[in-house]
């Protein structure tokens, strides 16, 4: 790994992931830092911390979309709050895995399709036909990608990915590591920023 | 209340509160605002909303403290984790909301001394022998100040402060408004800021 490199931790069902998602390309060009890019399931390291979504306490979960809201207008990004959230991930999260192992040229297309379509479009990916859809419109044959997420080293990628994260005391999303420094949430992208100018 | 005014709910057993508290003075000064302390018993709002201290995940209040180092550091403000947290702080937030009533020339001291003992002298306020320590060190009467927490009308103050609280929203702390606009966590001061510029 470069001596400059911000790992990202993220899950597309997490709006702050996508958040992160859309600044973390210009934040490391401007660094001069690599980005990598580490999909892992939330839900996955939620059970194993005991951490829980914001939204499961309702004034919290109210309040996190005013304050993305606030995040989105600053980045001047689109975000739509998702009316179908939580959107299980399992399946999207693998295909992510799936692609950076086997089509890693295809990786960043297919993230930008699947984020864009929860938390852009709006949709319910909840809905195996419509992750079909989002994916014929990004030029991904549907079946294959559905294959692909069902292939034994693949669901291990993931699993295993997940499994570091938590080792590494990650315990939401998104989290960034710079070198050992750990720093959780889009808000501290600019913490993120002041630690590649000091590596 | 003047049209500029950042409201700050707070209590003592937060450090991000403290955080706040050391950054407020300043930022209202510089955008003309008044700052109107807000003092609330913050286990009365986590029991009201289902929220709860960070520090309930063991991952998560780790790496919080973490985070708060490197505010303390940006802020330039000295912040020992305090080995005695979480406090109960019934007692020392009765004392804040009957100086508020009775004394209020008073209210900004007593703050000060309490936040200090916790966040930087890391006192076990917990222990009613420290507690009239910190008071008699800062020039106050434990006895009196005692007698001031059990007053009934100071006991209502602050229940009816927590539950106005809840009822705006506020499921954690610090919380300020601008306004109508809600914002959570020291970390947002710079959204505060914003605020009280454009209102």
């Amino acid at each position: 790994m470069s001596p400059k490199t911000v790992e990202f931790y993220f899950d597309f069902g997490s709006p702050a992931s996508y958040l992160a998602w859309t600044q973390l390309p210009g934040l490391c060009a401007q660094a001069g830092a690599e980005l990598a890019y580490r999909p892992m399931l939330l839900g996955g390291v939620f059970q194993a911390t005991g951490n829980h979504s914001p939204a499961t306490i309702p004034a919290k979960g109210h309040y996190t979309f005013v304050d993305f809201d606030r995040f989105a207008r600053r980045y001047g990004v689109p975000l739509q709050r998702n009316p179908h959230f939580p959107i299980n991930t399992l399946t999207l999260m693998r295909g992510a895995a799936g692609l950076q192992m086997r089509e890693p040229a295809r990786f960043l297309p297919y993230c930008d399709a699947v984020f864009r379509a929860i938390w852009v479009e709006a949709k319910n990916l909840n809905e195996p036909a419509a992750v079909a859809g989002v994916l014929q419109a990004a030029g991904f044959d549907p079946a294959a990608l559905l294959a692909l997420t069902q292939d034994a080293e693949v669901k291990e990628r993931l699993k295993a990915a997940t499994q570091e994260a938590i080792d590494r005391g990650v315990f939401g999303a998104p989290t960034f590591f710079v070198g050992a420094q750990m720093f959780w949430g889009q808000d501290r992208l600019d913490f993120v920023k002041e630690a590649l100018q000091t590596s």
